[in-house]
């Protein structure tokens, strides 16, 4: 028996999470029942992932325990780094960081294990090592120096280090930090799908975690943040706005960062992320940048927001990574650093009960052909 | 709405195709219309690629253009050598394979397009060198040097003499051929399905390639031909196979390399390899496993024919790679060579007319759940 299911499979319930709830409609997202902004405003990156992975919130001992291990984890292996150095300055730092995180397999003595506890270990070393990844090679595209990680430093502390060679200020750690939990998961996203159908097969974490980071990679998908800036780049001053603004409203084009396929009230990302990039504009000094965003915000709500196009997390953490010295190409990476925890803990989630994912294609070619020599052609 | 699928989304139809057509009760397999038998006992495997990437067969000079594109493209540019210098001899060849087939999208100043033409290309320059990543790489991990593609030869020809440093005999390399046209493509499955849903983003060919290998490499997936070898070394030789068989039957446990999820007919593509399995053991002096894999079939065929279990590809494709001296961890590798040629296909098709394949996860955890802070858990 067989169903033809909507293009793109859409609205086809394809698994089952404990992990991500979303609901578009009234703008809800909760990690495993907590809203999401009550995790941004009081949780860690790291409280989040053991969250997401426990499918509870960690315990002193445990969060230090976890922290500890990953903390433990930053610094990559020298045979990594020789394959770093190989990688051009002009490579996308996303292949760059697919094939990277690839090679960590190539490098592990027992990669293919699929029993949880290991390939939870496994998982975490990968989070552990792939801002170490990015920041390794962003510095040498650069021509600078290495900083290797410093493990008294949180996720986000450690990777802003490693990048730009000091410790970040508070706000900017909080900044990021905050990023990567709104990140971390978002239910059956063409990357976590992805990672599921790999993982279906029984095949390892290294496979299904660059399959996902290739995935992201895609416009459609990961880089909707990059848009948002290439965009605030294109207007260029706060007095420009309007005039941009109304010209794509009246063209009836759509400006990035705004609208969602899923949120169709206010993504619920954006609301404390919002305040934050405000409050780290004003530290770093990219109040212009802030305040173009947010006239954007106002002309945007006037016109759309009857329409339920709101803002989503895009729009307000494209002004974040570029206040935190971020370059443009490195947009798409932060998403994948954060998101290799929801793909993970999705992949534990698929090989509990696994079954193979492999759905059928219906051929709609010629059938009975005779195979007719080249000479006869 | 949303429609909860059956697990695996079995039976879900989840894309159109034009390549391959499979009718498993009547034991059917079919590229373009065209009988698998037929192409396996008339076609070459360039040949082959260019009929499902163009859904037609090549006139004379439209193959001899193929051809000669495809050869052109063997050699690995230099920097990719250096990036296989350092995959460790431990490392397995599946995770080689995906490291530095990702790495060519590195290393590519255009690696992103998603143009047909373009893709197109670049599909077959990654068709063209993953032969020459494994032959180099299963070279270096036993000492020995690289040999250098060559270019007056075919596909099938060119990998042999890379991997063993001597041109193949013709049997070698018409079975080598026979198959790679016979693993060429064969429908939606997970790592054909994985390398669309990576498609679907409008992410790139690296992207969808190496994703594509990290499914293959699972075990329900690609590594059923090693499986088969694996047996005949546990069995040891033709005197063993009825009581080992008997036993299997008896325990009402599984053969490897009999039955299939799909097939419960004959497998069409195991018809001609068992032909070419049995001229290219007596050509290579490897008669006894040859007769032990017909014991098999004999005993298999009296006890469960009639439950529709019969010997499938990977069943035949065990004794030949084994015979043309391609040691066990390489079998699932080959698998790859070949259906690069199909997940390219279905990329193809993907990008034609695309939408995000994008299905939804069910929320079955807590809801409402407040944010405690750690002191008081």
């Amino acid at each position: 028996m067989s169903t033809t299911a909507a293009k793109g499979l859409e609205g086809v319930v394809a698994a089952e999470t404990e992990m991500s709830f979303i609901d578009g409609t009234n703008g809800v997202l909760e990690y495993v029942g907590i809203a999401i902004d009550d995790l941004a405003r009081q949780s860690s990156f790291e409280e989040t992932v053991f969250l997401l992975w426990n499918r509870r919130l960690p315990t002193q001992p445990e969060l230090d325990a976890f922290t500890k291990e990953l903390r433990g984890k930053y610094a990559i292996p020298n045979e990594l780094v020789e394959v770093l150095k190989h990688m051009p300055k002009s490579a996308q730092p996303m292949h760059a960081l697919r094939t990277l995180v690839s090679a960590l397999g190539a490098f592990d003595e027992d990669p293919n294990t699929v029993e949880p506890e290991a390939y939870r270990h496994k998982a975490l070393n990968i989070l552990a090592k792939a801002p170490t990844l990015v920041a390794y090679f962003a510095r040498q595209r650069q021509g600078k120096d290495f900083v290797a990680p410093d493990e008294s430093l949180s996720f986000a502390a450690n990777f802003l280090y490693m990048l730009n060679g000091e410790k970040p200020t508070e706000t900017m750690e909080r900044a990021f930090d905050v990023c990567m939990i709104l990140h971390a998961d978002h239910g059956l996203n063409a990357s976590t799908f992805t990672s599921r159908v790999i993982q279906s097969t029984l095949s390892d974490v290294y496979s299904a975690m660059s399959g996902a980071i290739g995935a992201l990679r895609g416009p459609l998908h990961g880089g909707a943040n990059e848009g948002v800036m290439r965009m605030l780049n294109e207007i260029g001053s706060l007095d420009k706005v309007d005039v941009y603004v109304q010209g794509k409203i009246d063209r009836k084009e759509k400006i990035m960062g705004f609208g969602h396929r899923v949120y169709k009230a206010y993504d619920p990302r954006a609301t404390y992320l919002k305040t934050l990039a405000k409050r780290l504009a004003e530290d770093t000094g990219n109040q212009a940048l802030y305040e173009m965003s947010h006239r954007i915000e106002v002309l945007m709500e006037e016109a759309v927001a009857a329409k339920g196009i709101y803002p989503n997390v895009d729009f307000y953490s494209a002004t974040t990574y570029h206040a935190i010295g971020l370059e443009l190409d490195l947009f798409t990476p932060m998403f994948a650093l954060s998101r290799i925890a929801g793909w993970a803990g999705h992949c534990l989630e698929q090989l509990d009960g696994n079954r193979l994912i492999r759905p059928k294609a219906e051929y709609v070619g010629p059938h009975d052909v005779p195979y007719t020599p080249v000479t006869e052609r």
